[in-house]
C-alpha cells in the first residue's frame, strides 16, 4: 500500500501548529510507502501541474487529503486541485477510472471541540460537513476511509501533538 | 432589502449556460436593489480585494453566493473569498459582527437530478452537501435562507432557463 499525503495549508511552515506536527509525523514514515506533499508551497501562484498530480495519484493506492478546517471546508487550493486534477475522462466519465478502487481519506484539524459538531439547533455533524469529499470519493468509485479528525487543534499541548502524530502514523500505515 | 449576488463561475461568459441565464435574470432587476458581481472576472489572478468586498457586504442586507456545483462544492474562489473576506474581528471573534442579522443564501446549479441527492447507499442530501455554507452562516450569526437549487442544469431547454430565471428573480426580491 503506497500512500500519497497531499497537505493543503496556506502557511504550513509558519502559522500552522497541528498540521505541522502531523506532517512531521508523516515524513518520519518510509519514503517508499508514504509520499508527503505541501501543495501550497509547490504552487504559490495557485496554478496546479495537472499532469504531474495525476501521475502521482496513479502511482499510489491511497490518497490522503490533509488540511485545516476553515469555514467548515478545506482551504481553496484543495478545491482547485479537485476541479483541475479530477478531470473528465480521467477521474470520471468514459475511461475515467483513475481513482476507482483507491482509498481516499480526509485528515483535518478543527479549532472547535467535537461537541460543536452536532445536528441539534441547526448544527451539522463532521460527517455532514465533510460530505463533499465523501461524495467525491463515491462518484469516482474510490473507497472512502473514515476521516482522521483532530479537534481543538489550537489547544493541544506539545505532548498531545506527539501522541496525535503517532496515531496519524498508524492511520497512514493501516 | 439590498441584495448582493456574488457569482463564482470560472467561465461565466464562456462555458456556462445555466449560471449565465441566472445572472442575466438577476441583472434585469433594479440596480439599487440587486448588485451582481462576476467574482472570477474581477479577480483573474485569484487575489481578492478584501476591503472592497467587506464594504460591499456591509452595504447589503442579503448576500447570495451563486455557483455551479463542482465536486459537491463551489469552485475554489468562493472558498478563497470566505477565508480572506470573513476575517477575525470582522465576521467573527471580538467585534466581528459584520454578517450578524444579514441573510445568506446559496444558489447553485447541479448537473445531476434531485434524485441523486439521497442518503441511501452512502449518498448525501443537498442539505448535507451544502452544510459548510449553512454552518458558516450560523457561525457568523447570519440568517440562512433555503438554497435555490437548479438540478439537471445542463439539460434545461431555453424555455426552462427562462422560467428558472423568473423564479430566481422572485427568490432575489422575496
Amino acid at each position: 500500500m503506497r500512500t500519497l499525503v497531499l497537505v493543503f495549508h496556506p502557511d504550513l511552515e509558519g502559522a500552522s501548529r497541528a498540521n505541522k506536527a502531523l506532517v512531521r509525523a508523516a515524513r518520519e514514515l518510509p519514503d517508499d510507502t508514504v509520499t508527503v506533499r505541501d501543495v501550497y508551497a509547490l504552487y504559490p501562484d495557485g496554478v496546479i501541474d495537472v499532469a504531474a498530480e495525476q501521475r502521482l495519484v496513479e502511482a499510489h493506492d491511497r490518497i490522503v487529503m490533509e488540511f485545516p478546517l476553515y469555514w467548515y471546508s478545506a482551504p481553496a487550493l484543495l478545491k482547485e486541485w479537485e476541479d483541475k486534477v479530477l478531470a473528465f475522462g480521467w477521474a470520471y466519465g468514459p475511461g475515467g477510472e483513475a481513482l476507482a478502487g483507491k482509498e481516499i481519506a480526509v485528515v483535518t484539524t478543527a479549532g472547535g471541540p467535537e461537541s460543536e459538531y452536532v445536528e441539534e439547533d441547526g448544527g451539522a455533524t463532521m460527517r455532514e460537513v465533510l460530505s463533499p469529499y465523501r461524495m467525491m470519493a463515491r462518484y469516482t468509485h474510490a473507497v472512502w476511509k473514515e476521516p482522521f479528525v483532530v479537534f481543538e487543534s489550537m489547544e493541544l499541548s506539545d505532548e498531545a501533538l506527539v501522541t496525535t502524530g503517532r496515531k496519524y502514523q498508524a492511520f497512514l500505515t493501516d
